[in-house]
């Protein structure tokens, strides 16, 4: 007989009143520390495997809600990003660009937690992926919403999933 | 002037009590839930991009301490694992892989929390990320400690950082 696992289950989607406070974060993230201004474009119900970009960086979210953030940025977004972050260019994808992504996506996740007031939550580490045609896939349970962004450094997407306790 | 950001800091290696529950609960999950009979190899410390496997789970731990857990498989090994998981052998890289792949690492994560008792630890979602040569990096201020198995469905490794709240 065909098991079940505990977070398969009935699909749950991203409530509309969860996505604002990861649009206004990412936002206001890249605005603060990048003095970069993003154009949102249509965001998407991921179901499968969603395209992703270079480098991601990925936290979770724990609590009265458990969930992920991922941030996706190209190559060349991220140098610019961390080359913003910290003064200098990296010439390759090494620590600093690492931790500049992973700072992003701590600031996001954290921005989007405080405004998601009602969910008492708190933060994992971020990690870092790197890989040409990685994919991060999100439990079955789970519908993440990509919101893709535009700027002047390039293009980026922010995905989350949360799944509250019933 | 060259800024550091909040995660980086000085170096914290984590703890030899904190190993011991990740190897215990690995063993464990691989033992209960796939008549799986792990032999642990040599740990090593990892200081940049570990080499991964094809697939590998992810799963944040935040709380008293902050932290990360990967279980990354071969191709092969995910797909048995899979198939004992769900009696069934899947064709491919499909959702049942990446929910089976999830739940054992939400499991290693969950029964290493348990045995670390003083720590109030919470878990977020477990994300799958599959690709090749894909590599996962911690923040500059965790050094993950990565510990390989053999087993007969093949080879595997279990990474984990841990960063205790100051």
């Amino acid at each position: 007989m065909r098991r079940r696992w505990a977070f398969r289950g009935l699909q749950q989607p991203v409530k509309a009143e969860h996505i604002n406070p990861f649009v206004g974060s990412t936002t206001k993230v890249f605005d603060t520390m990048l003095s970069c201004e993003l154009q949102r474009g249509e965001l998407s119900i991921g179901d499968g495997c969603q395209p992703v970009y270079d480098i991601s960086g990925i936290i979770g979210l724990s609590g009265k809600a458990a969930g992920t953030v991922v941030l996706s940025l190209s190559r060349e977004a991220a140098i610019q990003a961390t080359a913003t972050m910290l003064g200098e260019t990296p010439d390759d994808l090494n620590g600093d660009v690492v931790d500049a992504v992973g700072e992003l996506t701590n600031m996001i996740a954290g921005a989007a937690k405080a405004e998601l007031e009602q969910l008492q939550m708190s933060v994992s580490l971020p990690n870092v992926i790197i890989g040409r045609n990685h994919c991060i896939q999100f439990p079955t349970g789970v519908k993440p919403i990509c919101i893709p962004f535009e700027s002047s450094i390039g293009a980026l997407s922010v995905e989350f999933g949360l799944k509250e306790e019933t």
